[in-house]
């Protein structure tokens, strides 16, 4: 009974615990990338029989996850993503949660994490989803857009390698190597010679591989024509903003050049 | 071409944007407290037909969240959930991810976030989950088990004024009361005038409402007998650490005198 | 004896407090002001009779420190001077002490305080210094330069805001009006007004009143001619970088324009 | 003119500078300790000829310059000083400055720096100050008294150490070699050979050395017997709170059971 009476006051007593969470708010004025990974997705996607070395349904799940969250958050101008990894962009005007960092990453991450589950059957159907996926993220800051322009290409760049290698890799695996011979095969060879083994051994011209596995996803705010039915029930002609997918090389100039209005997001 | 010849070595001109990561260890020799709260979850809970003033199947489905929590990280040593919120209490000793902020907070945030959809359907059955859920997380130190002691008691309290306050309204409304009403018949009354409301015009005894709905949860690791098949083939009952879920109230001393290694987590 | 014997082995078993301190960088590429502010300099100007509305030896002493500032610190490229402040702006490029906060701000301020005190009979000559003055400091990250711009000019308002005010009041304070009187005269006056005050009552042009009074002082890295004695005993001019002091408008883009590579330091 | 007239509203402007500021609030319910290190003073012992192993006159100073920080800020309990380095521990309820990290760290340098200049002469005497020194400052979170105590007992061992080498290492010099054998003399040896080194070639008894050089000093708030001249003109004796310095082993338990109140500080 005392309990019940003096749960007000005792709240009152107990409230002086708020006062150790403390401010992290970021700095202003500069943009913002939170970047998610898988964790333990070496574990999860074997599990769960992914397509080496790329499985489709795996990377359009992450980009109808990412989109979700350009879609939930306005301040998100542009996200990239490739194999298990997303990055958000937030401008640097962004005044989400006041630019609380844990906030920030946290509120994005959870929503990435629950839609990884919810839309899971509209890619993979009969693959069963076997246990909850985690991600981690985190926060950093990037106070120009020359610094920012490096930290995209870095993570292009990132895919590239990762998938010349991991094409070569899974060719030659397939080819009938063993993995230890597939990875010696492989070791101390430059890019030049990755593709030279593409084309001479096997006839794959690294370059016809789909443009999603070699350069990732650029999810971005849009223009688009879409039919908007009216409340007369007539059908019309709208044009809207929507997020669009695109595989282009962004380390290269001419991207920014034809979009210079990426980083405004929806506006 | 270009991109692909010096993918390697644009890497190492780019990778200089990690140095803009910063370090976000936390105090080491502190408690850790990671709370996550639900975000629009108003609209959530109407949206999927929550029942009032609490939906037992929305906080069972909580609880196996964080169970899911407390077995995939073992520096969680205890848990508290109430509505749409959970408390975990990792070790003052806790090395997880050397006691990154970060990484804890989103580790944790969409292990739970995907684990809410992941079971969704073991809870709630034929009601459909219309959009995936988000939540936020943050971390708080607390440097010793007195201070730790009073958060876990602050969430406790603050569960039970909730509680008092929404069953008395809930009871109001299907009493015939409109919310307005409802509302003013409650406004300045303290916890002992709505135990003598809920009472005297309704003839319910506040106690006898499940410890659940005015307690909360805490989830704790236990021993607890389990049948085990051997490799021969015969079952044995053997003694496991478990995740078990009681609603006590962790207010009293007696409660911690009861359970002292509560806070020693799983070992 | 024992603590002579064991002590090497002890200090490796207290070594580990080390772990309790955190890291503190700033940001990469980004601009850091470091200012500093006398603390409790209202009591400290009464006790060794400041001049009002200004001591120019106060502000020269105060300069004085700021160059040693600089002279010490290679990244400091530029710093601003009024009343009892001083802001130090470090390069974007600053890797001084890896850019530890801490490091920073406590170093400028220990050698301002210190040389406070060293220089003061320079200035003050047979005034006595009573006692040893304190300031505190903070560290603010500006990610560019129009930003940073803003709080130079900012600053600078600030100076030319309490001078006019503190002219005004001193120069009726010095006419026969008491501190009450004079207060009362100026509440809600504007700048204009103030300038009329002083030219109409007093025949004090406000623009004629000494720059450093009026704008504060600038001091930065310019190549000076100086005469240097060489080894064989005569003297030659040099060019050389030094420190100087100028109490220029750099809220004008004019300023920035004349002054195109101030921000790069001694360069 | 314009400059003038509008520098009110020119400031308003401005002011949103002040935004980019952030939160350094150190966790309530944890000792501070605030350490504070000569910059370059090896530079500045040899140039202003202090005596080796040991100079009185500066750890005397020092102290001098420590007392004034513990007299300037009440939540300093206790303070620890050897060689150039000087820590002050704030109590665990400190709420100097809100427990702004960088305000308390410059407030205590610059005190302690400003102080070291102005008491200098009163130490030194006809030894005359050559330039204004710096100290950096950093400051470190503790949570309980154990590791706090550790913290202690590690700068004390420390100390010892080091005094133990230089004693050792000078007495050699001293008595004929060159730095470089003393240097190999020492190679390798643990503290009772350098103990026995002292007492056979020496004779001397490295217990006999001063407890400050052995020791370090620590200085604390004591109730102290002082003459206090009342109204009247008549002297008589009161018991005033006072900083007091000793030169104990405070690594042993026993010097915390005879001293239980010491980190009360001045109460």
């Amino acid at each position: 009974v005392s309990f019940v009476i003096n749960s007000i006051m005792a709240n009152s007593k107990y409230e002086y615990v708020k006062k150790f969470e403390l401010d992290d708010r970021l700095l202003p004025g500069v943009w913002l990338v939170c970047r998610i990974d898988g964790r333990g997705f070496h574990k999860f996607t074997s599990e769960h029989a992914f397509r080496k070395p790329n499985d489709l349904r795996a990377l359009e799940l992450m980009n109808k996850c990412a989109s979700r969250v350009l879609e939930e958050f306005d301040d998100v101008v542009v996200a990239y993503g490739q194999s298990d990894e997303f990055s958000f962009v937030l401008s640097k005007e962004a005044a989400l949660f006041k630019r609380r960092s844990a906030k920030i990453s946290t509120a994005i991450v959870s929503l990435f994490a629950s839609s990884y589950v919810f839309y899971w059957k509209e890619y993979f159907h009969e693959e069963v989803l076997r246990y909850p996926p985690a991600f981690d993220a985190r926060i950093v800051c990037y106070p120009n857009i020359e610094v920012l322009r490096d930290y995209l290409s870095w993570r292009q760049v990132d895919c590239h390698i990762n998938n010349l290698y991991n094409t070569c890799f899974w060719t030659l695996v397939e080819s009938g190597k063993s993995p230890k011979e597939a990875e010696e095969r492989l070791c101390g060879t430059f890019s030049d010679d990755k593709n030279e083994l593409l084309f001479s051994d096997f006839g794959i011209n690294y370059n016809d591989i789909p443009a999603i596995f070699r350069r990732g996803s650029i999810l971005r705010w849009d223009l688009v024509d879409k039919m908007v039915k009216r409340a007369s029930g007539k059908e019309v002609q709208r044009v809207i903003p929507a997020v669009v997918t695109v595989h282009d090389d962004w380390i290269k100039d001419a991207f920014w050049i034809e979009n210079p209005r990426l980083l405004e997001g929806r506006k």
